[in-house]
């Protein structure tokens, strides 16, 4: 039987460019979260190795890893004896020559419960995703871990209400957004507080379309893998926000830090009874969402 | 042709019990804004009377109007003197016993554009909106204004990203949302500013999902049509944002006032290039959004 509330945390972290020297620090760091209470743990996206998709390399494939592999080898141990679930982002090896972003759901008794692969993949400059990853073809899911029931998605995915919706009418209390965005520095002092503000937005949006938590998290650091290209200044800012959108969690734009917040069931069936937009939906009026324009 | 600039302006009101006086208000107001240069303009919602759904109450149905009627033909004539395009919210009586809360959509030369039926129907307390409405039966429209492209939601839509989807997928710049929402005046002090919060923040995410304008317009004023009921303060800020849901316009919470705001083409194309989700949505992943629940 599941209690009314459980603790969720974000691990905010910067990574070298070292694989294993990444998965060690994120396990100390998962560490110190359960120690606090951390019930439901998530990691930034692709918390292997830096953001490499800043270059488009046949070699980078080599950073892909199997399901299960390390990641998912060394998370089901620690996430066992902690007695934890936790949200492992990786680069996905599914075949010679198929690779997804994706996220492994690891439960508290060590195994996994399943898959997200990223459903939209960016491609913008320096954000060379397509190249890398194939589109996931696994749709939204919700995981019922021992906690509470949460869904995941991946970065670009925040942009999209669709995938939200979807994974919270599979019943998620808390969606997480592992993620990877930062400035090019060129922008960031003209376009910098607007573009992270809309990202907070729209993910705010989702927790009040949709009565549930979210649980935002990205990494922080300057990374510059191509000395012609100018980088990416990561820009931290991971958070938590209740089913209205109230903040309730906040992490600094440079800093490593684990955030925590405290997810209420009873919390959340009052904003959905105050607020009941779930009721109303005109389930017999979207059928066109499934068409790529209206024209 | 249509140039790649159109002003736009909500008329932010309060409205007393006469039906007549509230439709001679709002052309005075709608005649200052065409003075000052507003060229598609949106009324509040249920322009012509009080929010009477704080109560159910038979006789309250005598406020609605046809189709042409009263509004439509006042607000032609003035659109066509004034040149400009105007959305203009009206209880609808369609047939005896088939009601709507609907706007009708008049273009600068006066013509009627189509009408639009809320398709999201509320009912809260002292919000008993669906003892007065049938549930829009027209869909989600864009109307191609003499100025630009515009579709219009109302009120309770506002929440539902799938309106804002499906309405700007057909080719609508701005989203005009006119409204009719307050506080409980018990519930103010406490909830006031979270609930006011998610409100402008959910708006905001339609024009960042979208990368269109949004112009939210609302009433102001204390409303009491029931003595033994607290009744509702209208919280006004009305406001205008652009394609990454950045603020152009706002207006105070108890004030008459008009908001403007210029819709730019080609920022809208800008933002919609650097920000191109419209170009990565997974399509064929979204059919169960028309279901209820998915368990």
């Amino acid at each position: 039987m599941k209690k009314n509330k459980y603790v969720i945390a974000g691990l905010q972290m910067a990574f070298s460019s070292d694989p294993d020297k990444n998965l060690n620090k994120v396990l100390s760091f998962m560490k110190q979260a359960a120690k606090k209470g951390a019930q439901v743990i998530c990691l930034p996206e692709l918390y292997r190795s830096q953001y490499f998709c800043q270059k488009e390399d046949s070699k980078l494939f080599d950073l892909a890893e199997t399901i299960p592999g390390p990641s998912t080898e060394a998370f089901s141990k620690t996430a066992k004896q902690l007695k934890v679930a936790v949200i492992v982002p990786i680069f996905e090896k599914r075949a010679p020559g198929v690779y997804h972003n994706s996220a492994v759901i690891i439960d508290a008794d060590g195994k996994p419960l399943g898959i997200y692969r990223k459903m939209h993949i960016p491609d913008d400059p320096a954000f060379y995703e397509k190249y890398y990853f194939s589109p996931g073809d696994l749709g939204y899911k919700s995981f019922n871990t021992k906690y509470g029931k949460i869904g995941t998605l991946i970065c670009w995915d925040q942009w999209y209400p669709e995938g939200a919706r979807l994974t919270a009418l599979q019943g998620a209390t808390t969606l997480f957004y592992p993620t990877a965005i930062g400035w090019h520095p060129a922008e960031k002092e003209r376009y910098g507080k607007a573009q992270q503000d809309s990202w907070i937005t729209i993910q705010r949006s989702h927790a009040i379309a949709n009565g549930t938590y979210v649980c935002s998290v990205n990494r922080i650091g300057f990374e510059q893998p191509v000395k012609e290209q100018s980088g990416i200044i990561f820009w931290g800012s991971s958070f938590i926000c209740d089913p209205q959108g109230v903040i309730i969690a906040k992490a600094s734009e440079d800093k490593e830090e684990i955030i925590y917040g405290e997810v209420d069931l009873k919390h959340l069936e009052n904003i959905r009874r105050n607020w009941p937009f779930l009721r109303d939906r005109r389930i017999d009026s979207y059928n066109d969402i499934t068409k790529r324009f209206l024209d």
